[in-house]
């Protein structure tokens, strides 16, 4: 599979709307979400590691209780690419309108 | 725990319009489902597995691809108890309205 | 992405040897597995869905408390086909020696 | 459920040795693993949120693919206590000998 291209600022700057709830931090793609409960926090993750496998793109994640943190960053481009954002988009479809 | 008892034919016909979907078959309460994909079918399974785990009371279920088929009966009471309908609630307040 | 064809009954039956523990039924590789305890079986089941969301070729299986039952089928192909070896070979390796 | 108090730092230096891997960074019980690929990873993650969520006593970990570091502490006590020691074991037992 061919990795993408890492993305000019310009770039992460026009796309970043698209990803509302995403922020830049560094040189990932940043959210941060909170559950009604544990058993909701971690079956969204278990929804995210299933899109992140069969992308073979994983995030850097953390939890505590009903929070989870998301960055998703391409180490091989040494930034931010395009499946980042497709990524952080699969997120948002996830959480529903 | 305290496990409790079986209920009544009567009271099963009264308990089960509390739980739209779910229909009695046999000694259980069923209810079939049917998600956008196997990502989705998954992760709606690690929801209900984890508040079976923690309510010690497990399912009798299946799955291919997006969909899945959830049975709950209490063994030891040899046939459906509060419990079941306690489980069957908590799904489908996991499928939102 | 091409997938393979369906496998003779010959060629099915000088596979089976190298996928132990599983058993064909009807147009399936079919094994059945008991685990320590739900938490074990369920773990495991997540490890299958994972490596099945990545192979993009799912299951149809079912799970009472600690014990799985895995069915492996290619229905695009009428029957089994390399895939499902690949799958129960991936099965038997979460499993250990 | 009545929480355990928070252990004395010579009681918690008594039990440090009954959970091999696990270390003292500030007031949680810290143990970096790491698996074979993202896949075990995160079946390995599920295992330990069913044993969190039974006991209601759940981690801050975080995840980059095949790496995973869990911290136990309790909150409501400030500190250590035996509830910290207990995951930490479970989490052993999960790992194998």
């Amino acid at each position: 599979m061919v990795r993408p291209a890492r993305l000019s600022p310009e770039e992460v700057a026009r796309r970043l709307p698209t990803v509302p709830g995403w922020e830049v931090v560094g040189d990932s793609l940043r959210r941060e979400l909170v559950f009604k409960d544990f058993q909701r926090a971690f079956a969204f993750m278990t929804n995210v590691a299933l899109a992140a496998e069969k992308a073979d793109h994983h995030p850097n994640w953390s939890n505590v209780y009903k929070r989870v943190a998301i960055e998703w960053t391409t180490h091989d481009a040494g930034g931010l690419t395009e499946l980042d954002f497709e990524l952080a988009a699969a997120v948002n479809a996830l959480l529903g309108p």
